[in-house]
């Protein structure tokens, strides 16, 4: 998937996002990132942002927008919260882990410095870097283009309900 | 290519678009779209953007970050962009021509319209909502996920020649 805010110029920032499944129940949609990514600082100050999810088999275009929620030691967040960031660190692979110990993301690099982080690090430990990124979706921009003419079909959130309209693609 | 612009709203929005080339010598990317399109809208207003480029079989990322500009009938541009916006048009697909006289992208489906348009349409002749879009790139961030740890490094022009920066991943 491909999720896009705004940088603190008022420019559009986009970079490829693992999906790591939905809130059960819900219309919130779970990523993973560091919490010293510069999208962090990003989404404090303007918490909207769209999602882009191309299946390329189907040839089906998803645009999901919402509010962005972050879930990091540094962030407020509710005691469920809490057990959700736990459970979604203990089920991260341990290839994905020692990479929350690296030097912070998007600094620059200093030559001799270890690129890996510290060696002794305790992989059951969860880092203080882990962060979850929350999208609370309100709009789906559905489009389909192996029909012709394509399909497009936008659906928005209202008093807890979806309503769907048609449009043209 | 995941293409990200700035909404009426300063909100981020992002879609699906093909490449089609660069300008020969030059940073310039070219797409097509529909003049009629939200995002020849959202550009008129904020013409900064950042596309996402993501490999799957290398595992590299290239997020390119420019000013767009849109070559169409209802905007400005040069007698070498009318050429190039003419040659853009006979090289699409007789497949995809149809679609640039569909009724407007975005608008409300009405039932009962021909969602197909006229059917007499002359692919010969150019359509009026046939669109460039050239993104004069100046600063491209890549990210190569094979090598562990992960490598990045920033490029930006800077009086006409490209520095290289390398970042932590």
């Amino acid at each position: 998937m491909q999720l896009a805010t705004m940088d603190s110029q008022q420019q559009p920032s986009v970079r490829t996002i693992v999906f790591r499944g939905f809130l059960e129940n819900t219309s919130t949609l779970i990523m993973h990132t560091d919490q010293r990514s510069e999208k962090v600082a990003q989404i404090s100050e303007q918490p909207r942002a769209q999602i882009c999810w191309y299946f390329a088999d189907s040839r089906e275009q998803f645009r999901l927008s919402g509010t962005l929620e972050i879930v990091a030691p540094l962030h407020e967040y509710s005691a469920a919260n809490v057990q959700l960031r736990e459970a979604h660190w203990h089920q991260l692979s341990e290839a994905a882990k020692p990479s929350y110990h690296w030097p912070a993301p998007g600094t620059t690099l200093i030559s001799g410095q270890n690129p890996l982080g510290s060696a002794d690090v305790n992989n059951d430990h969860i880092s203080e870097h882990f962060a979850l990124l929350l999208l609370n979706i309100d709009t789906v921009d559905h489009l389909q283009l192996t029909p012709s003419p394509h399909q497009r079909c936008i659906y928005t959130i209202v008093n807890n309900q979806w309503k769907a309209k048609k449009l043209n693609p």
